[in-house]
């Protein structure tokens, strides 16, 4: 880890897992505090050992197999019982026996939590957590205290408050951290609370922000502003409701905007890489629009700063994307003219600036399907197809379809039905296939995959992902044009195309039949 | 809309259609307008007449058929080209021809902006401002000047950015509008700029902040704090690369945590709703964890603070869900299904509020199809339809149907067709008919038509505007369920019904027959 003067504190494994929808397995847990010792975060809070069989499990298997090079692996538990002693209680003994080397433990700060949920005293509260933290101490643990509640505590009694902040540090405590539970605060009020706190109790401290106003990532900051020298995020920002703070758009600013060390030398540009595969673990897709890490983070659309962009990207770019490891897009639209379409085709590898007809024929080509309505912008690998397919013509390609044809029916009380046939030439061989869907894609996508599947068996590892279909401008009622979007991936990544057509079935053809000629491409077999 | 002294200002149509993968219809602008009006912004920023064809059609458009309550509209362009004048520019022409009577005129504020991208000198850029904003006062307009990479410019050479903040103020601009167009900027910085720019130039200030740094909802408070008294939002922070300052998320801050009035009295509580039907147009999934509206903001994983919530729920959210139309969602919540059911049936002249058992019915009935995907927030049509069966499930509907099929198939080198035979039952006479059309939902159309035609003679007044298909989340391919979401119209107005089903055959087919029974219902004729 770096040195222990600021703690980057990742809490992914236990308050992200309370992301809605978020259920992990102990083989996952494992792979994602990989994944994150690989970023180099200085904790990795594991669980509540103790609290379910998956957390204890996970502690157990870490022992063993986790080997981590950065980070201290952290469990999480609360103070001991109200009436209790913690050298008795069984929850703070699952601590110890998790063999963790630090300990967070959660503990009340709001006097209206204290006697609500806890139903105790306000001194009894303050002894559970001086209890608790001096067990652990002596038993050579390091520990942190999460003051849940915190700031709306404070607000509501910030006498009260802030002597849980001094009990804590008094035990032994080396960070208390201060949550907002209910992720309500605004930079400016967490900014001037933090800063009255280190003043009435001298603690070291830290932040733990809830997303909730959509302001965790600048809460996080205002601490640091504020003198927090401890800050707990998650990947992605994964938690319950809306979310914690992003960890990595918390490490992005604090090292490339605050000139602070939180990371290991070079790390911070494994974000982009840590934070999808992190996604992939948790399954959820990447989110697009996620900052400094998302696919659209450095993406630019309009046509009209494309050729000032070529002069000076810094100007166009808050940081340089490569520092966390993502990379500026060009976005081809019709708002885009030569200038992108020449910047995109050197992200696919070709320089065609040698070639001012060649590049000239490839916007007249790109202009003139996207007035019909096609939306390359987002269909990446179609643009692809068309720049490979003027840059070489005579390439041959991998299939040739005769012809297709689908029937569905309905019909009342019993199923509908949807079966496809499609008819085409692989080489010499004609080949003639059918297949059956719930719907007349899913029909069409089983039969060209039934008729090509015997000369393209990696076709199996290519899977349908998200289908999107609209109706176009100028255009009115089932009869007007419609554009289907169709993403499909494979072990390595995912590609998206585009079909045009007043038939959706003709278009969603059109994408279909280029999804998988890329698909082709990606394994050298197009 | 509210006083002239606090400006919401929203420019999802203009900076929000930036976001990669959305392309807008002229119709999609026109329903995102009415539902941005409904929520009470004081300025919607359409897009730039003259720019391209779609932005001048849409401001025509607006014209005749958008009547706003509370927003004014506001055309987007920039300052006269370097050497000319603003009387001769033809894309300041485009502006006043826009009818729009405010106008946010964009300007260059960094000085190597100026002389990279614009190629011209300091004071030649100062003065185009002078000369377009005087201009467009001349002619009557309000005006607002964006000054692009402002902050990025104010760290280069602060004394030019508030030269050009100065030159647009003398010139007549009723607003000075400090972009963070890059999107890195962290509040504390935005908040001591916003401080020292008002200090030194005496503007009124506005904010637009990109969320390149997660920071753009807490830059645009910081911006407030420091004095700013005009800020720019997008609906759900669309925008380009991460996005812009989310509209909800800022409005729900103001209101409820600055204790500042930015809504007309009332209207905040929709916020929810118009989140997620303008998700809904732009074709995007509502983000589900987006702070405030989002469907998993309120949500708390049951059990851990059960029966402390149940005691008191407002020490675990930050606010109250009500206030921006959500709920909370770990508690039963019957009640605010209830509530809007029983709402829409008043509208409809039912009032439901004596039965509670068909209360009941109905809302299970709600919960059940949006549970399989139905969305009835953006398909009013079928929830009225299916609110009047439970009210009167035996009144006889206009026709039965027995079945559907279509045949679709496609050649090379002919044109494509596709054929759909209809059977059904109009009173006691059974009907077949068939239609031909240029695909599989227009063919179906055309058949259920001819069927009905000559009982119906009314129909030939309805017809199909939009038709949207979208993969519902959690599944995957072309195998996965599709929601069809289907707008007709008459010469009173339109209408929205939803199918869906893993066929997007059969889900086009749900929509289309609840839109055409709905289209007979307004005749009196259902």
């Amino acid at each position: 880890m770096t040195d222990d003067s600021f703690h980057l504190f990742d809490t992914t494994l236990r308050d992200g897992a309370q992301r809605e929808g978020v259920n992990l397995t102990v083989a996952d847990k494992l792979a994602i505090a990989k994944l994150l010792d690989g970023f180099g975060v200085g904790f990795i809070e594991g669980g509540w050992p103790g609290s379910n069989p998956k957390d204890t499990e996970f502690f157990a298997r870490a022992r063993d197999e986790l080997r981590l090079e950065h980070a201290l692996l952290t469990a999480f538990g609360s103070t001991r019982r109200a009436g209790g002693r913690a050298a008795d209680d069984p929850m703070v003994a699952a601590l110890l026996d998790s063999g963790a080397p630090v300990v967070t433990l959660v503990a009340k700060s709001d006097v209206r939590h204290v006697e609500l949920a806890l139903r105790t005293t306000r001194e009894e509260n303050l002894e559970m957590v001086r209890d608790t933290v001096a067990h652990l101490r002596a038993a050579g643990r390091r520990v942190f205290v999460d003051c849940e509640h915190f700031f709306d505590g404070y607000r509501h009694d910030p006498g009260y408050a802030a002597e849980v902040v001094r009990a804590a540090a008094e035990a032994g405590a080396d960070v208390v951290v201060l949550c907002d539970t209910n992720g309500g605060m605004l930079p400016a009020d967490v900014s001037a609370i933090v800063g009255e706190v280190r003043a009435a109790t001298g603690a070291r401290l830290g932040m733990h922000a809830q997303d909730d106003s959509g302001c965790a990532v600048a809460n996080t900051l205002a601490a640091v502003d504020a003198g927090a020298t401890h800050v707990q995020c998650t990947a992605n920002g994964y938690g319950e409701r809306v979310g914690n703070a992003n960890l990595f758009a918390v490490a992005a600013a604090l090292e490339l905007k605050h000139g602070r060390r939180v990371l290991p030398e070079g790390l911070l540009r494994e974000a982009t890489r840590v934070s999808h595969a992190i996604a992939e673990v948790v399954n959820i897709a990447p989110a697009t629009h996620q900052p400094y890490v998302g696919v659209s983070a450095f993406a630019h659309k309009a046509g009209l700063h494309a050729s000032a962009i070529k002069v000076d990207p810094d100007l166009y770019q808050h940081i340089d994307p490569a520092a966390v490891g993502n990379d500026m897009r060009m976005l081809v639209s019709d708002m885009a003219g030569r200038a992108s379409v020449e910047l995109k085709a050197r992200e696919l590898g070709f320089d065609l600036s040698a070639d001012r007809a060649l590049l000239g024929r490839i916007v007249d080509r790109v202009k003139e399907l996207e007035a019909r309505g096609h939306s390359f912008e987002a269909a990446d690998a179609s643009l692809e197809l068309l720049i490979r397919a003027e840059l070489d013509g005579s390439a041959e390609r991998p299939f040739e379809v005769e012809s297709w044809r689908v029937i569905a029916e309905s019909r009342q009380g019993t199923a509908q039905v949807a079966e496809a046939t499609v008819k085409l030439y692989v080489k010499d061989e004609r080949i003639v296939a059918t297949g059956e869907g719930n719907g007349p894609v899913h029909a069409l996508d089983k039969a060209l995959r039934l008729a090509l599947g015997s000369f393209f068996p990696e076709l199996g590892r290519v899977e349908l992902i998200d289908y999107k279909v609209r109706l176009l401008e100028g255009t009115s009622g089932t009869g007007a044009v419609t554009r289907v979007l169709l993403t499909s991936s494979d072990s390595q990544g995912e590609w998206t195309t585009v079909g045009v057509d007043e038939n959706v079935i003709e278009a969603s053809w059109q994408a279909l039949e280029q999804s998988v000629a890329y698909g082709l491409l990606r394994t050298g077999r197009g």
